[in-house]
């Protein structure tokens, strides 16, 4: 386990300014003085090497990555897509995308010198940081919320984590925030409001999906993705980005962000991520009042769209997801539902080839 | 999605007689009429295609096998072994190895003619079975107990599988014989007392798993494996029987089974797996009081050995994979604790190179 020698700093994604390799748990340091969070992105020299370039060589790992990528021709069909795949992020070790993100985040948490990592999570991210803190011999704070699901709670606390409960989701960051900035833990998620993206360094696990996708099925017209703070959403965009850069693209997919009420929307429109946009879901894993600016990024720079999706939308999308054989938590099954509105609004139609991020199959809702 | 034209037949592993190209969920006739319910093994013709043959080629797929083998170089020296993998089954669409079995077995069902598929399990093989049958368009019957798990019940019932309660594990048994024998229902799981494996065309889909611990690690020297019917143990040994007479490894790795009391060693020391040898465990994947041929060929074939894991020693063994990020039903911990005895009894030491198969992480126990 090393840190990668041809990580050559970070850049801004707001302010293009440039920051030399560290960790930036808060993002831009310039742009949050200026009151505007923004995450940075992470810089590699050229290489011949085609592989995806990531922060961390050789990280901690439980098996993360390399998930199926299944061709779905019924729903294409019943959808009206040309093509449709659903690319199985449950298949990951402890069931969600997140692992991807931790295996890089908790290795650099390590190699930082850092004991422990702390998070605010009552959901994937808790259970996945646990394990590779776990994995990586580190001690995990995670804070969660009192109506944190019992067997997401036990599954941290199987792996070691230490918990402390939380009245509501907001109300987590400070606690956070003051183990990280007054007592040496390593971030592992966000802990600012307005937000920022989680640890760069930590994104970056995401890329590979865009590569295992174009591995699969080429480039599709469009992604569509479940997004709540949209590390994500971001990660795999800047995958894509990299096969453009390399040149073995030669046009970005648009990338779709589906999420349970109006939050990217109404910031785009405002031109501004950092207000608070409440509403009632039970899409637990893309819940919340805030959205980020790497979203809305990822929005204008592939040329995508938000898809609110309710919760009865999403049921029934789950409920066709499991008479098909897959498991997905309500969030996930959202993205299935998010190809109707998309098709209704003239985003896809019967050229589209698609493919639907199942970000985890809800094994412990 | 087509039967694989190389299959040319099915040998009996007790009298080796052949028998064409079918299905025969009670294994060999001649030796059920003799009073010996014996698996049968599909044999290929000859091809130069060096990849692993199996009955059914494009099957029904929800994206199971190649899941992670991971090196575990600590608990290696912890447990005074020279190497030591972790094979995560867990990985599999529905969280264990039986998704392997299912994708082949519901694609023969399929291309049978069958409506419904008929299988006896309270656990891991009946939510498998349901994925796979909503996959492929079929019915699934499950015979379960009344002390099944509410989440596995839940887990099948969400894939739309007809369920049945009986009161213990032996009288599901007769129920699904009917469907198979009278009512036209594909058989899923055995029905037979004393039992038989699996349709042969089922557990060829663990043979994989050798294939895949191969390119990861080599030929290791040992392999530990938690059985109940053998199935898994069958299947994997015919893997690497497949890589030995394809002239790819020069020996075969030594097989040994886990069980929570002592069934197979009894089975074997009477030479004899029909009996009934009662106990009691919480390793619910691998309990039940009955064993089969097919396990004690794998152990005599492979020159492994049984070994009976305590409850209290899974258990241990599980806290200790869960604190290095692991999730591990008790039963696949299991293997993990036989490490010890098998080190005790002389069978491994500092220079044994060893796979542990982690069939399941008890996501729904």
């Amino acid at each position: 386990m090393q840190m990668n020698p041809r990580l050559s700093g970070l850049r801004c994604i707001r302010c293009d300014s440039l920051w030399p390799p560290a960790d930036y748990p808060e993002g831009c340091p310039s742009c949050l003085e200026a009151g505007h969070p923004a995450s940075l992105e992470c810089r590699y020299e050229l290489s011949a090497d085609p592989a995806m370039p990531l922060p961390v060589l050789d990280p901690v790992t439980l098996g993360e990555g390399a998930t199926p990528c299944l061709a779905a021709p019924a729903l294409a069909q019943a959808e009206g897509v040309g093509r449709l795949w659903l690319k199985c992020e449950s298949a990951n070790p402890t069931g969600s995308h997140k692992d991807r993100m931790a295996a890089q985040l908790v290795s650099r948490a390590r190699l930082a010198g850092a004991t422990s990592v702390a998070a605010a999570s009552s959901g994937n991210a808790g259970v996945s940081l646990a394990a590779y803190c776990a994995a990586a011999r580190l001690e995990a704070d995670i804070a969660i919320t009192r109506d944190c699901p019992p067997l997401q709670r036990e599954a941290m606390e199987r792996f070691g984590a230490r918990l402390r409960a939380f009245e509501d989701s907001l109300s987590r960051w400070p606690y956070i925030a003051d183990l990280c900035r007054n007592h040496g833990a390593f971030a592992g998620t966000n802990y600012l409001n307005p937000p920022v993206g989680t640890h760069a360094y930590g994104v970056e696990g995401y890329k590979p999906i865009a590569q295992e996708i174009f591995d699969a099925c080429g480039v599709p017209t469009d992604i569509v993705v479940p997004v709540a703070r949209g590390d994500l959403f971001w990660g795999i965009f800047l995958g894509w980005r990299h096969l453009l850069q390399t040149g073995r693209i030669d046009r970005l997919p648009r990338m779709h962000a589906v999420e349970p009420y109006a939050r990217l929307s109404r910031a785009r429109a405002s031109g501004d991520a950092r207000k608070n946009w409440e509403g009632v879901t039970e899409q637990y894993s893309i819940a919340g009042s805030t959205c980020t600016l790497q979203s809305l990024e990822v929005l204008s720079r592939s040329g995508g769209s938000p898809v609110e999706i309710s919760d009865a939308a999403a049921a029934q999308a789950r409920q066709r997801l499991e008479r098909m054989g897959f498991a997905a938590e309500l969030s996930s099954a959202a993205a299935l539902a998010a190809v109707s509105p998309l098709s209704r609004s003239g985003l896809l139609d019967a050229e589209s080839s698609v493919v639907l991020l199942l970000t985890s199959d809800g094994r412990r809702g």
